[in-house]
């Protein structure tokens, strides 16, 4: 259906923000509002300037018969680093304190506008490698691991503490946590990953880096390349960390649980993204 | 920063599509770029005829001091019945079909198109509800309740099967399952959910309803309110059905594991949603 320039402006917003990463060729857009090819470049250069200017992506358009334009989900370091300050300052609220020193954060990562946020940040700080899959594991990941893989327009992979009949088989693996040194199971189903997949991991927590550990060591079971690791909060008590190289948004530096005091501060975000 | 027409277009389409269900008031899109209330109301228009005629959901202008505008995600008829078709379709794939009946749907729910896709058609047809909270239990279930409260922009809660020290005090129920007839555990953090809130129930599956039902006597404990519950696929299957009023996709109504045939046909929804 014909459409006027300011209709077709509306629209595209609309289509390149659902498909973030997706090229999309053209033509595709001259035949979806009858418009010439040289309107739509028109309308792609006004889009692209105020996706830049108001910190919402990139617009890459690549020329040629393969050519066309793609939707790159950035957030500007300004805009990141205010929300990375909002997370540390709710992080510690002492009403957080739980016995043993743990953190209450459901409420955090229950609110879809802060889960997508997160989303957004990772997928702009991994924006330029090529991922295949997000991983996590079951359960508190999850939520973050689909924010990211819709912004970068991939499949969702979790891996479960226990195998299940609706899965159909698994692989198994068996590793050792980080800070209780406890034996724990992990499995993946065969058929969620192909072989050689490469693979950004991503989790809500991480302490010594047990449980990443033990998830790189089952994705190597399916040759997968880990191309990057995310995680919302590092604790900086580990003893020793297992894990070296991580983007994490916020590091939880000290828990007194008897001064009922948390101290958290900007994780390494902004070494990575540099 | 003062803006032309067209980048305002783009920019506010970004924000509307980034804050369903919120009223703005149209003093906010004016100060942002330095406009009139008459210019920013025009533009308004255009984005309300574009969004309505593509299909991409409603704009409701309410007038007055408290007054503003407000995007309500919307699924055509047309693009819900061919969504749903397709869903059909892979489903009645006999490569899903497992031991003992069971159907291997974790490529689908992995997808991050097809799951917020469903978030669009759930947000949908609970559009003019009012609800505070999405509602579902780990783990399958979670993605779905994202999807669907992105679009609502309210928080999700997840029901766990166990406890964990992460979640501070919990309140916990037992079930009788309703297709095993095992008893079973149900579990949500007491913080996690406030006095008298409405809430969406959001599952993967139902089979004789023993979970849902589960849920909604947990639900009871916090004095919630469930205005609607949504299952990806519901099984005919089901000797007695423990839950009467639901909204599901897709109806499983017969496994044949020796001939290797899955039947599936349109779930309720067009009921509901006419």
């Amino acid at each position: 259906m014909k459409l006027r320039r300011s209709s077709r402006l509306v629209d595209m917003t609309h289509y390149l923000l659902y498909h973030p990463h997706q090229l999309v060729p053209l033509t595709f857009f001259a035949e979806r509002y009858g418009s010439a090819k040289s309107s739509i470049s028109e309308d792609l250069a006004i889009i692209k300037q105020t996706f830049e200017q108001q910190g919402i992506g990139l617009l890459r358009t690549l020329p040629g018969a393969a050519g066309g334009v793609q939707y790159v989900p950035k957030m500007s370091e300004a805009e990141a680093k205010q929300f990375i300050q909002q997370l540390c300052t709710s992080l510690a609220d002492p009403d957080r304190l739980l016995p043993g020193g743990y953190l209450y954060m459901t409420d955090l990562l229950g609110d879809t506008r802060i889960v997508n946020q997160i989303g957004r940040l990772y997928a702009s700080a991994f924006a330029h490698e090529h991922i295949d899959f997000v991983v996590t594991v079951a359960t508190k990941g999850i939520p973050l691991a689909y924010a990211v893989a819709s912004f970068l327009n991939v499949p969702v992979v979790i891996i479960r503490r226990d195998s299940k009949v609706t899965e159909g088989s698994m692989v198994s693996i068996n590793y050792v946590s980080g800070s209780s040194k406890r034996i724990q199971t992990m499995v993946l189903s065969k058929r969620s990953l192909k072989e050689g997949a490469n693979v950004l991991i991503v989790d809500d927590f991480m302490k010594a880096g047990g449980t990443i550990n033990g998830m790189i060591s089952l994705l190597s079971e399916f040759r997968a390349n880990v191309v990057g690791i995310g995680v919302l909060v590092e604790s900086e008590e580990a003893e020793e960390r297992l894990v070296d190289e991580y983007v994490s948004l916020v590091k939880l530096t000290s828990v007194n649980v008897k001064e009922k005091q948390i101290t958290v501060e900007e994780g390494n975000y902004f070494h990575f993204v540099k």
